[in-house]
């Protein structure tokens, strides 16, 4: 296992293209490579870390070389096709034993998005029903499986763009935190998705994005797909959105999920227990924006959700600058969990649950059931 | 008047001393020199900066060498004496017409903190006081005066604690906001007095000092003076506060002002609103902390606040290193107005107002002015 230091070998590739660059494409030469836009560079180097075993997918996930729960979901998925290729010469039972110890080695790179977990067990659950006596035969299946799981993240996204994008009124001031875009997922990203379809229909509004600290994604990478998309962008600091509030700037606040308990309680990035507690004071609507592989049916509330806790340093150092002594000590959570009561609905693929509670999400499960029972 | 990009030449001096260093002080030496810890270079270098000219100190105060509402306050009055100091050859009616200019100036050098203009405001009511025919004369009456302000600064700071103390229970988790501290001020603090008396009376209790974007004053400065004083100090992102508070973790939340209206409506700085906020959701009670001269009687609501946008840079940039491109916007407000009802109560030299509003400040205000006659 590779530690947090970077120790394994790391290989790169420059960007040639315009325009915002995909966060994750596999290609198949070299017996597969899954290519990671390196979100850690952005905005100032758009390159492509390659990464050719589990651990390289691992390591990536771990610094948030990718991050966004979608998108970790997807390259977990592919890691674990890194994975199986060394074990085609292995039989069926062998095969399957060394998939599921690779998968729970994966799932251990960050507790909290529990689609990470969602997207192994998915790829688990189908090489168990694929034909094939060895590795060999089941290898093409799993990649097919995970290409199926990054088209759908796609398509499930560009569909919450569509059945929310009605919720951006015009000239709108939109107030969104961390990076929950197309960076964040395959493509569209889940909150930005609206903002993303509500700009396609010629609607014109204002973000405003927290620069969220200690990582700085809306900052770095909130601020660049927008800009690189043609919407108004405004970063501010985390402390300042209450202000924007205040004056009337702000008509609605978006947001990604992690994970979201079975009552709507909803893990995200640390800062939007703050905007949701603020958007309350301000009666301005707070939306959560995800797709239903963030929910976790099996917590009953957001109390059971485990809480990533990173290192001290991202705060003591600034852009590699110490800003604190070592001496001093940090709190740093990657995450906040805000309660269900405080947000005012939910945005999935398959619907809007409003209010957010057990039965309205229940709902929205057993629709997105029935729908595939149909299809 | 010397621009922001300090062109005027900064003279500085090593502090060879330990613990705490002062925010300030006067020496008598080369016809006088304000001594500034320069707090732009905390906590990595302990250096002074050397003001000789009204002009050192404005740039001095534009640049946050000192800050902290009380410190400006004292700054600016030393400021005055330096601008003074070339005009002894004029007769009285010239000299303080000069003195009032060079007040209006050193007024201009930060729009929000009205402890600024209180000092100059004192000044010239002494220098209009004092018997002289000429510059030479009235001199030494207008060092005497700053002198006074800078004492009081430090016995006004020191009596807030007395009051306040008993306000931080036993084991207590009390978060505080920017620098609302010893540097704040000529010393012990505003905020932070409350807890140095607590500290000295051996009460133990842990410190949450919010980072404090954009300039970083809790992780560069709160926490350098309470390690510095031995008080059990954690620093965590703006962002993360909500979280502690919900998680039972904060007892209390203390800050400083930079301006407090008649109502209660105090501005201070951004970011200060949201833990209001957040501070009620959870139930925790909330104390602004600071002197009388921080009050601005002469304006009826927060709304009459005049609040200081600084330049977008300071988000662009972190440690001088780029974070975004030049292209994208910031919104950056130095401060944000926090309503009096969110405030628990108001902690001054001369007691406490609860709740907080224009009833209970002015009768504050009529207490001191009995005990000003008294004494």
């Amino acid at each position: 296992m590779p530690d947090e230091s970077g120790t394994i070998p790391v290989h790169r590739e420059p960007w040639a293209g315009q325009g915002l660059p995909p966060t994750l494409t596999w290609d198949e030469r070299d017996g597969g490579v899954l290519r990671l836009l390196d979100q850690t560079l952005l905005p100032h180097r758009v390159e492509f870390r390659l990464c050719r075993t589990a651990d390289d997918v691992w390591h990536a996930i771990r610094v948030l070389c990718v991050r966004g729960a979608p998108a970790i979901g997807v390259a977990a998925a592919y890691g674990l096709c890194l994975a199986a290729r060394p074990l085609t010469h292995l039989r069926r039972p062998e095969f399957l034993a060394h998939l599921r110890a690779a998968a729970d080695y994966l799932s251990t790179a960050r507790p909290t998005a529990v689609n990470l977990s969602w997207a192994l067990r998915r790829m688990l659950a189908h090489a168990e029903h694929l034909s094939g006596a060895d590795g060999a035969a089941l290898v093409p299946g799993l990649l097919a499986e995970a290409h199926g799981i990054a088209r759908q993240d796609a398509e499930v996204c560009r569909r919450i763009g569509q059945i929310g994008e009605s919720l951006i009124p015009d000239s709108a001031g939109v107030l969104t935190h961390c990076n929950a875009g197309a960076l964040a997922t395959v493509a569209h990203g889940t909150a930005l998705a609206l903002l993303y379809e509500a700009h396609r229909q010629g609607r014109s509004f204002r973000v405003f994005a927290d620069e969220t600290r200690p990582l700085l994604q809306g900052a770095r990478l909130t601020a660049f797909e927008l800009a690189a998309s043609g919407i108004n962008v405004t970063v501010l600091c985390d402390g300042a959105a209450a202000s924007l509030m205040q004056a009337g700037r702000i008509q609605l606040v978006v947001v990604g999920a992690d994970r979201i308990a079975a009552n709507g309680d909803t893990a995200n990035k640390i800062g939007t227990l703050a905007l949701a507690v603020a958007a309350r004071q301000f009666s301005i609507p707070f939306y959560v924006v995800a797709p239903l592989s963030t929910l976790d049916l099996s917590l009953a509330s957001g109390r059971d959700i485990p809480i990533e806790q990173r290192a001290e340093d991202e705060l003591r150092q600034v852009g590699g600058i110490d800003i604190m002594s070592a001496a001093i000590k940090c709190y740093n959570p990657a995450f906040d969990v805000t309660p269900a009561g405080l947000i005012t609905a939910l945005v999935t693929e398959t619907g809007i649950a409003r209010p957010v509670n057990a039965r309205t999400i229940a709902h929205l499960v057993a629709a997105a059931a029935t729908s595939d029972t149909r299809s």
